[in-house]
């Protein structure tokens, strides 16, 4: 990576709610050049002083790649890269799913190697669409950068300080199988509950009255179910195995609090235990940690990442990362 | 009720989140006495302009009485107050309490007759106490005021039209059974749920990670689980089988998904099934209705609730409702 540009031009396939925002932000300080398959994302995009090309081919000159497709078209777009890179080596591949193993996999059959790091920035809303879009989406915000045995830690460090300085976001360092286990836990499982709640209205009594009397809890609580019901679904199918495992801890729970409260329970342990669960997460106090990377430096990472820790700074000439 | 003042003054029993927030509210408007157990709360109401009084018997002069303690000491409240009213029929007793079928029941063995209307504001947050009340809590908030067979219908028009003059709500008029049926849909079920998927954080795999990882949909869907855990307990054992029922409505879908992703499904209806749910919500227009009360009022205000309709206008000359 000693030949990555210093100011690298930026692609950006997929010009939705994310693929929009990194567009708009990274436009503020780079070179941007976009494809979106739908005409009026074309146009819109243009609109907002992006550069839009007519082909992924054309994305292809650019020296970051960052692919923000849907999940069911990145095998294609992994592949139609691939192509257009050839064998050049100073590019880096990056995308944006809510999903790892199996987009490590699918960059991997490609081709792309070492050139690809898997990203995953946790921000988003229930709404889709580069009409949506935010330059500030990322500023904060957590943004996962995997790290597994195939990864170029030097790649990895270029991309990592370009999403802290140029997207304002902080970078966190899992595996592929622990970031895709976490989220489900936190997002994936989640956006199924919301979406049961939705419907256990839609199926219940009182369905006007119910509804007329919501209120802050249950919007809340049934907000992420208004996401694009296709991305959804998609991203659970994806992450099935992870997925699944939480949402049955989940309706284990609630089978059980269900067969209390039937059998006249005058406590339910449940209420209790979350907020537990909430004073553990309280406690999680930052700790600032900096870190010079060895010949360990992917272990450390992944420590860091398993630790709860933020890099929220990168120095490529001493090779070290700060933490918190 | 023709002998209810023009200008009530109005006496609260419990000044946490919600009584609080009743007594700054209608502070502005009313002369308020306020009653609660809690020393440091005395104070805090006092430093805020509310007289306090020092004992139960002492709120018992107001011509209407506000009963926002926590539900496990209602009965012994109703019971207090009945017997410092006496015979008085010139008053009216409500509550604010999040369940309504017991409350019902404890207001009538405690004697307190047609002056009790069961009440209860949809609206609190994930704070409790008083130092967290707010005189703008109820501004544009649904206000349950519940019909039964034994209703002054007189009287439950002059408790609507003061609350939604002087607290900024809109009323709905659904039957305590009813109304402990919908709520049990879009609060007390999600309470249950929003701490059931914290559990599931709690218990699984990558914590640190996992919370390093959450972004907004998970602090959504989890916010309700920062209530006060006893009062959530509370409220959901005095709702046991609506709750139970609606609990179990959610964790069969939670089991089928579960299934359906272990078996490899390629599509999983529950997202699409939400989107239709949320359809319906969003087809329930507003529509301006004027109704005139008469022989059939118990029958009409019950189905405007049914309806989904809001009360937002009382004339208490006319005997009429304005409902949207």
């Amino acid at each position: 990576m000693r030949d990555f540009p210093q100011n690298p031009t930026i692609g950006v396939i997929g010009l939705g709610l994310i693929g929009g925002s990194v567009a708009q932000r990274l436009s503020r300080t780079h070179q941007v050049i976009g494809w979106d398959p739908s005409s009026s994302t074309q146009e819109a995009a243009r609109a907002s002083g992006i550069t839009v090309v007519d082909a992924v081919a054309n994305v292809c000159a650019a020296d970051l790649i960052v692919v923000a497709t849907p999940l069911r078209a990145m095998r294609d777009t992994f592949v139609s890269i691939a192509a257009g890179i050839g064998d050049r080596d100073d590019v880096i591949v990056t995308d944006v799913g809510s999903v790892k193993q199996p987009v490590e996999g699918w960059a991997h059959e490609s081709g792309l190697g070492m050139r690809f790091i898997p990203g995953h920035p946790m921000a988003g809303t229930e709404f889709s669409g580069f009409e949506h879009a935010d330059a500030d989406l990322f500023e904060g915000a957590t943004w996962a950068l995997c790290i597994s045995e195939q990864t170029d830690i030097d790649r990895w460090l270029v991309l990592a300080e370009l999403v802290i300085r140029a997207a304002g976001a902080r970078i966190i360092s899992p595996t592929g199988p622990a970031h895709d286990a976490a989220v489900a836990t936190i997002s994936h499982a989640p956006h199924v509950v919301s979406s049961a709640v939705l419907n256990a209205l839609g199926d219940g009594p009182h369905f006007a009255l119910a509804t007329a009397l919501a209120a802050g809890s249950f919007t809340s609580i049934t907000r992420v179910a208004g996401t694009n019901p296709e991305r959804t679904e998609a991203m659970v199918i994806e992450n099935a195995t992870n997925t699944a495992s939480r949402v049955r801890a989940i309706a284990d729970q609630l089978h059980q609090v269900a067969t209390e409260l039937e059998r006249g329970a005058s406590s339910i342990d449940l209420f209790a235990d979350a907020a537990k669960v909430r004073a553990r997460i309280s406690a999680m106090a930052p700790a600032s940690e900096h870190v010079t990377l060895g010949a360990d430096a992917r272990e450390r990472l992944i420590g860091l990442a398993e630790a709860g820790r933020h890099i929220v700074e990168v120095d490529l000439a001493q090779r070290s990362v700060g933490a918190l």
